[in-house]
């Protein structure tokens, strides 16, 4: 039987070469539809998704001695399953899907049970988010924010080149591409204040980063090697990391960011397994100095992965691009991140998500936040006709997309999508 | 019926006039036996546990609609009933319990099985923890440690008298009191350092905390008043928020404490309902500046609490006291803290955790941490014959007590405990 993410594999369901969702994909994700709005996992197949929990209880996918593992509102109880069963099951959802497989081809009640289109369909948030932590591990976002506030000869601060920083955020506002996102109020105060005010947030920001899920839990006190936390990763999603600029500025000394995070955090609906991510993965950046030997890689962790953003303002017609950069320009990778997380015996959880940290490349197209697009307000974004932005106005709606590109299909996240909508 | 507050109330359980738990108090807990290995929901009433499973089963306590709330390993699902449910709950179990009801006196069969000897239980962690989140709010901990670290002119930032400051910590390692705790390991980099190295921790220190119990959801988007934040808080426990202060002190600029706090924080296994803390209710100081209108607040939110820790170490036969304070010294109260934590409209869940952050007082006895105590080192703590302390040793037990004085008796939360094990 051909690997899953052989090249040479075609689904009996047409898929657009355009499209994020070839036979190479297979993303889960969680849905519901008007006539059956139980939420349950599915995979996105081009324009439709298949219904993981109707081929289980139909028996197409046996799991056993787990049960009704599809049937629930998350992935959770599916990557507890651990890294074998992954495999094996989305071995089994390529073989069900190929182009010379019958057995769902063919089967004409069972098809128009399990495909669903896309369009027709409510997508949830995927997992449940045991813990979020989010890094900052662009040594290009880092270095622009920091020779913003500090100036050029303090860019970095001197732990940033030893380990991956991160601070644990709110996991009780994350939520899925769609949810409208509310501009957040907060004690505000610009540097001419005497005294600070409470008010809508006046810099709202997005940053753009991928999400990390993990699939496997470690224990209370345990450190990892490099493959150990390798295998605990599920997938990947997108993740926008929504920033009040000015709540931040004021409240962060010492304790780091709080409230100027905490209002949501937006992941895209589908989960692209790390699996399916194989063929994209390179070597990032040489890391100098050398990392601590806890932090030390061989692998190649990071990830050949496109990334866009784009934004239209409430009075514009079309969205316009306002980035585009790539997942490989991190300096820490993911499993970096992973590992430092657990050095301390920090325990890991199924359904932790760890933002990757803000995604900015080395030119100035390829920055992933307003802030540093418009260089802190001096130079705004210009979006259309006279249309700038320094910061996100309310009705701006943002979306990132991202994907991997082979020859002749490309591996996709879809989108992360939200709509400012103004303080209440 | 008398409230279950009234001080003349007596349980036909004998209790101690030094006992944390009259029937006056009635805390929270989940417990197992050997007999019995299940975890369920208890109450502590003198040396005993009053078993909820088994009066729920029977039907001597009544919650439906809802069932099987209290044969449950957490007290979460109790608590997502309301403060209705917990207000009649409580009165029903001190009227079970109440010298003159034969209900439960009188039925030697139900007594057997729903007293358990609290020498006999193991108790277990008391809720599910869904987000665990740290305050700073004593003003003295901060002006301690502002002093240390910026001199005494810069001791406090200029936005902690604005709102109480926080980041968020790591629910998964939050552990229950008796749980070994591990020396974690983590980069440090001494003053006197050219580079980090990774190794064992050498500051390993204690934070005296209170915990908040959230037992009831608020909204994303959401504000809360004064009121509605303290309608939702359940109750209280004693946390012990372990610090390694090296690690802490390379890693923490710019976003917060990670690793340094990532490795355990344990809380004791009764959660004091906070119901059973009204009589001892009071002001704290007055707040110069007055805070913005959304912090200000009317009730009495703070508690005079005594609290106090013991340390033995190793080679010591019995623990000595090193620290006596009161929780009433905070400066920022829990509902404050609860207000400000959901401001941005952060949604908060049942199961939430808030450490009030270090509680100090202003004498130095009332000093709720080692690097405090010791002065960061430089006045080493002096326990017994030529054993001193400046920061904690592999062997230490660390215990907190807490309990509210009335007359005749004593509103406890017995103890939180632990012993430091060395790095692995």
């Amino acid at each position: 039987m051909a690997h899953p993410n052989d090249v040479t594999l075609r689904s009996f369901i047409p898929v657009d070469t355009a499209s994020d969702f070839p036979i190479q994909n297979l993303p889960y994700g969680v849905f519901s539809t008007s006539e059956s709005t139980t939420p349950r996992v599915g995979v996105a197949i081009g324009d439709s998704i298949l219904d993981l929990a109707v081929l289980e209880n139909e028996g197409l996918i046996d799991l056993a001695p787990a049960r009704d593992i599809f049937a629930q509102a998350s992935i959770n109880a599916f990557m507890g399953l651990g890294a074998e069963a992954w495999s094996r099951t989305r071995a089994r959802i390529s073989e069900l899907l190929r182009h010379d497989n019958p057995e769902l081809r063919e089967n004409e009640l069972l098809r128009s049970r399990a495909l669903v289109p896309m369009a027709r369909a409510k997508l949830h948030l995927p997992i449940t988010v045991a813990g979020y932590t989010d890094f900052y591990s662009s040594r290009e976002h880092a270095t622009n924010v920091g020779v913003m506030f500090r100036g050029k000869d303090n860019a970095l601060q001197p732990n940033w080149l030893h380990m991956p920083i991160a601070y644990n955020g709110r996991a009780s506002t994350v939520v899925v591409s769609g949810t409208k996102i509310r501009r957040p109020r907060g004690q505000l105060k610009p540097p001419d204040a005497k005294l600070p005010s409470f008010g809508p947030c006046k810099r709202l920001d997005f940053e753009l980063e991928m999400g990390v899920v993990i699939g496997q839990p470690s224990a209370m006190g345990e450190m990892l090697t490099e493959r150990q936390a390798e295998e605990m990763i599920f997938g990947f999603v997108l993740l926008n990391d929504w920033s009040a600029r000015d709540i931040q500025q004021w409240e962060y000394v010492p304790l780091g960011p709080f409230q100027a995070k905490a209002f949501a955090t937006s992941i895209g609906p589908w989960v692209v397994t790390r699996e399916a991510l194989q063929a994209f993965r390179l070597h990032g950046p040489v890391q100098d100095p050398t990392p601590l030997p806890y932090l030390r890689q061989v692998q190649p962790n990071n990830y050949d992965l496109h990334l866009d953003v784009t934004l239209r303002a409430a009075q514009m017609n079309a969205a316009v691009r306002i980035c585009q950069t790539n997942f490989k320009y991190m300096y820490w990778s993911s499993v970096q991140q992973l590992v430092h997380h657990a050095s301390s015996g920090c325990a890991m959880n199924i359904g932790d998500l760890l933002g990757s940290g803000t995604v900015s490349g080395p030119d100035k197209h390829q920055r992933g936040s307003l802030l540093e697009l418009s260089w802190n307000g001096t130079e705004p974004v210009e979006l259309a006709g006279d249309i700038t932005r320094s910061f996100l106005e309310d009705g701006d709606c943002l979306a990132f997309h991202g994907w991997c590109e082979a020859e002749g299909y490309r591996v996709g996240f879809g989108e992360v999508e939200g709509t400012i909508l103004p303080a209440e």
